[in-house]
């Protein structure tokens, strides 16, 4: 299936030191291309882009760009881009046979739309037009919002200026061919020429089915507002549901914030993932010292090491660099990470006096931390519908918070029986339900 | 697809205490179960099976055993079973109408072979028939077979006193309704009344193509010694490409002697797991006593455990009794009894009077073994591809070893330091190999 992305207009509303809208860039990666990589991850490799404003810069950007990802980006010229809209779909009539995806190179979608919407099956003369019932979302500016009348699924009316509405129209579309149809009868009968235009008519006539947009993500990036605004919720987006306590209250508010600094200055996530080891080992080196202030400091830089641990998938999702050997890397770092930590923190315990039993519990820990991280792979490629409860969400992020604590308060062997108990309980938990059913 | 079974004659040469030879155990379970499983495995649901000879008591087991597996299985009576099998092929003519696997219940097969042949297309008016070209295979017995003369894929002749011939006939067929009428047609001749007779009329029509066994696993049960080597090769079959060097040459072929045993006995595997377990955790306990004696006695305990670790999946296989959460058990407890081990050794040297720097080698092992367990399942999801050498299998066998050696020979940080360079050594390797492509 092929998609279409209208970028003509000029967005006089978000000049930002010269650069076409389309261009802008959000975190790191210009609004076209946020939108392109979404579709191209929701299955799209064949694009058609209308450019006008500034169009000879934008195709210039969207040729390195289909390079880069191995896709087709098309560029159509059109130089009425002053015009409404509906000027610059129309461009793209010839090239567009069959049902496609239409989408506004500013509006960010989300991945799952679009691979729902790909799955509708449109009537040969109609439109399916996503539509968020969500009026009131803080992401949505209603005063500029278009809106949508309906009822059940049909589209009744689109307009800005709708009194009596049940929907915001998201500007994603899986477009036919009778949409130019609809587009060039509105400009024939002097109704308007925007794309508006064009889908009010076929709405007239009961051809515009809504796809609920659901709980998924969008945002419509118009002004410097928007732009500030659809920044915090792409950084907002990347907390997990599988986010630890720790991770929650602690971790993730601060790597979000250190993750927009890194984009900025283009740090790589194999390059986080490598820092943040690093300063896990010299937590452990310093543990070894064997002073007092070398395990604060050791504590610390541990809890420090956590938070960027964070970064790194941050960064790589916020600019499409996720990758599977990315992850690994991570997840097997993390576990030498952890192990030289424990480690670390029993020989100081045992060099600053502590009795022989500091290294059952440090022992222990080792083993039920790694335990925990074995099974939570485990779970994942066997176990996962067999998991009854996430309340308990024991992981690293409260692994490293427990031994800096432990550091910073000067009760390495506290910390490293808390971890014992802890993570051997927590192990044997997933031992029982994994078992349990069998 | 259903599948016929053709379980209805006397099997003189294999009588065992009066047992009728389709329900004969080998290895715990009767032949015809076996087949049954297989072709379960292989996806199919539906079976026909024609008994004759003590068809009721046939009739009774196949009752429960269709209970047990959630399937079909229909009972056909042949009170002719003392004439040739091909009046056994006929009762079923009725009941099939589209194509179906045609097995013989004393046919040992592999369910990769069922697998390929059920995606076969035969021709309308043909049979596909299985056959060996291994004709020298020790597991054939030559006198007995039924021989096939073939040019390219087309069956020419079958029977077992060709003097001329390129493969074996494995007795695994993909019949058509053909078959039946091909049958008849051979009795009514006079040409005889059995299974290859009819195949052998379909052949001189050029209807019988060959489907290449390969190296799949099949054998033909006759009497006592074809009893004896099928045992044999069922339990060789266990042995895994994956074996690392320790388990090739000591574990393995203790643990299937033993696996004989505990079929016999009809221990589960989970509770083979247990005791596996169990054994390493008392070798563990056994080297805190901090004696010489009982460091002897715990190394050559953490071996046993070793060798009885490979018996639950055996028994498992052997018994059709794999499941994912057996396997993921196995695979935990092996942590914690690696763990346990390793940190009791450790405490045993420092106990003994080691130096501290035994406390390094004892965390670094520990640190070391577990990355290479965690990115052996890390390598399965994402890296499979990417090992490039199988050559270095440094896995659970060799690292038990060489703590048993080390027991044995009192010198338990040799052993230590051993296990802390060569886990972590093979585990930088995997992240190299895992990482180098990116």
């Amino acid at each position: 299936m092929k998609c279409l992305i209208i970028a003509a207009g000029r967005g006089e509303r978000l000049k930002q030191k010269g650069i076409p809208k389309p261009l802008v860039p959000i975190l790191g990666i210009p609004l076209i291309a946020r939108v392109i990589h979404t579709a191209v991850r929701a299955g799209v490799d064949d694009f058609l882009v209308v450019t006008g404003y500034e169009g000879e810069r934008i195709r210039s950007y969207l040729t390195s760009l289909a390079d880069e990802l191995g896709i087709r980006i098309t560029c159509v010229k059109n130089s009425d881009w002053r015009r409404g809209n509906g000027w610059s779909v129309l461009r793209a009539a010839d090239l567009l046979k069959d049902p496609f995806l239409l989408l506004m190179a500013d509006h960010l979608v989300d991945e799952r739309t679009l691979e729902r919407l790909k799955r509708e099956k449109p009537e040969k003369d109609g439109v399916k037009l996503v539509v968020d019932r969500r009026v009131h979302h803080p992401l949505i500016d209603l005063r500029d919002a278009m809106k949508v009348r309906l009822d059940g699924d049909r589209v009744l009316q689109v307009g800005k200026d709708l009194k009596d509405y049940d929907a915001i129209d998201t500007g994603i579309f899986l477009g036919t061919p009778a949409l130019f149809e609809a587009i060039r009868e509105s400009i024939m009968a002097g109704k308007g020429d925007t794309l508006s235009d064009g889908i009010q008519v076929l709405a007239g006539k009961g051809k515009v089915t809504a796809v609920e947009m659901g709980d998924d993500f969008w945002i419509d990036v118009d002004d410097v507002f928007g732009l500030q605004r659809a920044e915090r919720a792409l950084l907002n987006r990347l907390r997990k549901s599988t986010d630890g306590p720790v991770s929650k209250a602690l971790n993730r508010p601060l790597s979000l914030r250190l993750t927009r600094q890194l984009i900025r200055y283009q740090v790589t996530p194999s390059q986080i993932t490598l820092v943040s080891f690093l300063l896990s080992l010299m937590a452990s080196c310093l543990f070894l010292v064997c002073r007092p202030w070398a395990l604060v400091a050791g504590g610390i830089l541990a809890q420090v090491a956590s938070i960027v641990d964070g970064c790194d998938g941050e960064v790589a999702r916020l600019t499409f660099r996720e990758s599977e050997s990315g992850k690994w890397l991570d997840a097997v770092l993390d576990r030498y990470a952890d192990g030289l930590l424990i480690a670390g923190m029993t020989l100081y315990t045992l060099c600053a006096g502590g009795t022989k039993g500091v290294l059952a519990a440090g022992f222990l820990a080792l083993v039920g931390s790694f335990v925990v991280s074995y099974t939570a792979d485990k779970y994942d490629a066997m176990m996962k519908d067999k998991i009854v409860s996430n309340r308990f969400r024991i992981g690293r992020d409260v692994r490293i918070f427990i031994l800096f604590l432990g550091a910073v308060f000067l009760v390495p062997a506290w910390s490293l029986w808390a971890l014992a108990v802890l993570m051997n309980l927590e192990a044997l938990r997933r031992i029982f339900v994994a078992t349990r059913k069998t």
